[in-house]
């Protein structure tokens, strides 16, 4: 068993970096705060005996060398950045489960035949950069490393430029790593296992994502003295995007999400219709192929509702990925662990994107979760319990010490 | 006739200052430019020989005086304040054609029984502190004066600490000063003098404002893990208000508006539903009765919204007038004006708001309207010729000598 007081001890400290304004955090990629995190994390790593590597994306991993020199490593971790308004546990909770395990690993001197190296990927919000799990992309070649470096934040600063700034661009090429095997642990920020009163989720899959991102141009125009005939209103035009995509998620129950949490207006000023708004749509659904005909037919529908207006409608697919399946070999190792332990558990298909469903596309790859309070993420006011946090590594950890043995 | 060329001139030197991005202007209230284009205007007021009064509001009055020392004085004038992509007339003709009249008379050395003052409104355009007409609606005595001080804007700032950071923080008492009579002189803003191809509007009325400020709060939540049934969506009630807002409108026609220019989503993240959404509604007709019941029916139609959705819903009055009837004397001696001038005219309502709506609660007020090409305004392609520049302001002259002489 781990160590569950210095796992929530290290939670703790971590969240002390970059606090929100109601018990969360934000310690969003790239910030002064993001590098304070990482800072902490590698003088963990460091005190742990582990040794840094860092790539061109800034992702940070940190290696507990195993005892065959031919074997390749299993990788475990998640991420350190933050929603603006986010929770302690997002992310963090995956990374720190992975540095208690080694801890774990060191403090009972159990040697591994694999390395294990425990790795912080960058910008897995994609709050301040789209698209989501943007370097665990790039590492697994899904996106191209210069379009990754071209993204802008709402102020326009670049990811190339930000990295560079704080510091963390590393010198590995991205994706230069080859994976054994590749294990995440995450709070499942949705309702399922709290309701069903399991302890441990056993990832089997994990829903596909669009992020579509529009741009209306509408015809700036003063509020009083434009008659409603002569407007082109790029506002209302985005009211009734929201309500259609309310309305294709709702006709694809069960199991798929629609909604919109980001908008830009243009020039924003309350006399004045707007000729700019910006908003990105997210859309989810485990079926690939209700995944395509959701995005078809909102490409399809906002087109028809702009053109009625003459509102003017740019659709640029800022993210995305397909349904995972994750490894049935780690999901069955993750599923004997529980028993094991004596946890219960029940199969689970994520709800929100991980970097193991990029991790998943070059190499065997699977996820653990535990429940959080009121399913509730993406809020400051996330919380999970100790024992939650500690069920979920124990987990990990035997679960990770049946693939690095082998 | 007043001189065209130096009129063009000044609206041009003015237009300089706070350059927008396209073509236009951004020198919005209290601003460093706003403080810039002050200065100008008062090395040009006190070259024409006038002497500057300012107010605690920031209100600039430039006197020329009259030849009876128990006369009160003519005021005349509009704002130097732009929308944040506004044009280079809006408001701006309003105080350099007031100046030009000065001008003018000074050329002609005609003398006035009544001082004129010509004035300079501070936040006409309540872009970025609401509402719109701040200051004349203190000078009225229907806005309270530390209410106005504390009005923030988007970045929190407020207008007495940014009043005072600009310098002009004057020492009159607010509506201290009596009138004689007010005259505004302002571009339409609407299709309707161009469609009419009339070259003066004869403002007989303005119609009346509200502008709503709702708050409404939902639950920050994951987009992807958060099934629909679970969701608190601040952004759907936000979308399902603005379609009901155009209904509302469109029920009310002919003659009514409604529409929505500024939006603002907590945390704005597209990943997360938002927790809160800020946005205000803006809904204008000439007929009190109806502008009362629009207000109302908005308000409880959107509660009703709000419930259904589970959405906090709070709506907060951020700006308000009546309807105007402006005073059938000056109406007159515009129309004649006009007439003795041989410009064509149409009798018009404002669907604008203006200083001179507060104006017309404390003393006999009207307005004189110009065309603008193709109605536009509040976008910086708004554009007027000199020759309707003119015509305005030769109208604004001769009507303002009939007032000042009597
Ligand atoms: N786990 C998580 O919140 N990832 C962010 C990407 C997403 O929106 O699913
Ligand atoms: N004239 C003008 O644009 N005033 C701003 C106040 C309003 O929105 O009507």
């Amino acid at each position: 068993r781990i160590n569950s007081a210095r796992l929530w001890d290290s939670l703790m400290e971590m969240a002390k970096i970059g606090p929100g304004v109601a018990g969360g955090n934000n310690r969003q990629t790239l910030t002064d705060e993001d590098a304070e995190g990482r800072a902490l994390f590698q003088s963990w790593c460091e005190a742990a005996g582990m040794s840094m590597g860092v790539d061109k994306m800034g992702t940070m991993f940190a290696t507990r060398a195993g005892e065959d020199p031919e074997a390749l490593p299993v990788y475990i971790g998640s991420h350190l950045d933050t929603q603006p308004t986010g929770g302690k546990y997002d992310g963090v909770l995956g990374v720190l489960a992975a540095l208690e395990v080694v801890r774990t690993l060191n403090d009972l001197n159990i040697k591994t035949r694999h390395p294990i190296v425990v790795t912080n990927w960058a910008n897995e919000e994609g709050a301040r950069f789209a698209p989501a799990m943007l370097a665990s992309g790039v590492f697994a070649g899904e996106i191209d490393l210069d379009y990754a470096y071209g993204r802008q934040d709402l102020e326009g600063k670049t990811y190339g430029a930000e990295l560079e700034r704080i510091g963390w661009k590393g010198v590995e090429e991205v994706g230069a790593r080859k994976m054994h095997a590749y294990y995440e642990y995450h709070i499942e920020q949705g309702p399922i296992l709290e309701a069903a009163e399991k302890s441990i989720g056993v990832v089997t899959h994990c829903q596909g994502l669009w992020w579509l991102e529009f741009t209306l141009t509408g015809k700036d125009a003063h509020t009083g003295s434009t008659p409603m005939a002569m407007r082109v209103n790029a506002g209302l035009a985005m009211s009734r995007i929201f309500e259609m995509v309310q309305d294709v998620a709702m006709k694809n129950q069960p199991g798929a999400v629609g909604g919109v949490g980001q908008v830009t207006f243009t020039p924003n000023s309350r006399n004045v219709l707007p000729g700019k708004v910006v908003f990105t749509v997210d859309i989810r659904t485990p079926d690939q192929a209700k995944l395509d005909a959701m995005r078809a037919e909102i490409e399809t529908r906002a087109t028809g509702i702009c053109a009625e207006l003459g509102v003017g409608c740019v659709i640029d697919p800022v993210g995305h990925f397909d349904p995972v399946t994750f490894a049935p070999e780690l999901v069955a190792n993750v599923r004997t662990a529980a028993e094991r332990l004596g946890y219960s558990h029940m199969d689970i298909i994520s709800g929100a994107g991980h970097d193991a469903c990029w991790a998943a596309k070059v190499a065997p790859t699977t996820m653990i979760m535990c429940p959080c309070v009121d399913g509730l993420s993406h809020n400051e006011a996330e919380e999970i319990s100790p024992e939650w946090a500690a069920a979920g590594c124990d987990v990990l950890c035997h679960a990770v010490l049946e693939t690095a043995q082998i």
